[in-house]
């Protein structure tokens, strides 16, 4: 297969704005943040972590988590993402946190979850799997400034934080992982 | 331009999923689940709200939302769907809900806002728009579910419910409207 795509970028009859329009059969490539969903999985008061196999950020340690798909609900996409990275299943319990990333244009819903059977296993995006107590979590080789929001959230749910899911730390739009160090340029 | 696309469906290398895949030019069209941004505007202790003059559902009374475009957050998303639909500039006060459509793949979240300034505007997708005292509001002729689920919910939000957004009342998915009655099938 040829790909010869090439795409102009101009606004639609009926749009108000820009879009990228294929100059061979005028398919309109229509652009919108994705959503990212995933979940912060707790078992016997240690928290389940995936290193991940693939890039970005492959040996970086994250949260089952991953692009929601259609027709499902965000709790099913987080749910098919544990079981996709991680083998696990899992019961939701409630939204966690809402992060916005505008740079790489995405919402991440994320969401506190008990592992429910004990059965974990890497799936193909997954170098390995391990549980950690809290005095172990991997800070430094955490894949996304996220997954670090997450972890500290989720701390402080199991603290006593009212149920309001977090957003954003204050000032932070995802750019940089929190001990400044700059992030590779990728999608997630 | 002759819109002489051809898409096959098929599993790209590399994915999991099968995709939609332009014979002509390769272009893998990954579709995902949009997010509509919006807002429950008051003013005065009255809600804004805006007639569609566009379909689906024109004719029929909404709150400004719209989807969220690439490189902005929720909430410049929200303001942007004002602006756009009411002339409105508003202040955002914090997430009233979080919607889940599965059948149309949309997320919707819905702001809790206040117009900050009187002078508003019916944009081009807008013929009409009306303040409504909570004891006008057209509930017969609401565009959405969602725009049904969204007033109740702000004024639970206003008889002090709890800061945590909302969900889908139980058992719903946005199929029909609360009474029953069917939805048109479209892309909102």
């Amino acid at each position: 297969m040829t790909l010869d795509r090439a795409f102009s970028v101009r606004v639609p009859e009926g749009d108000a704005m820009p879009r990228k329009v294929c100059d061979h059969c005028g398919f309109v490539a229509y652009e919108n943040p994705k959503i990212v969903v995933g979940s912060v999985v707790r078992s016997e008061g240690r928290i389940l972590l995936c290193r991940r196999a693939i890039e970005p950020r492959r040996g970086y340690w994250t949260i089952p988590a991953g692009y929601m798909e259609l027709n499902e609900t965000p709790e099913e996409g987080a749910m098919r993402e544990a079981r996709e990275e991680a083998g696990a299943s899992i019961a939701i319990e409630r939204l966690l946190a809402i992060y916005s990333v505008p740079r790489i244009s995405q919402v991440q819903l994320i969401f506190r979850a008990e592992l429910s059977d004990p059965a974990v296993e890497a799936g193909v995006e997954t170098l390995e799997l391990r549980f950690f107590a809290w005095d172990e979590i991997p800070w430094d080789d955490l894949a996304f400034p996220s997954v670090h929001w997450a972890l500290n959230h989720e701390r402080a749910a199991e603290g006593g934080a009212p149920p309001v899911p977090f957003g954003n730390p204050e000032g932070a739009a995802g750019d940089r992982m929190p001990d400044g160090r700059p992030l590779p340029v990728g999608d997630f």
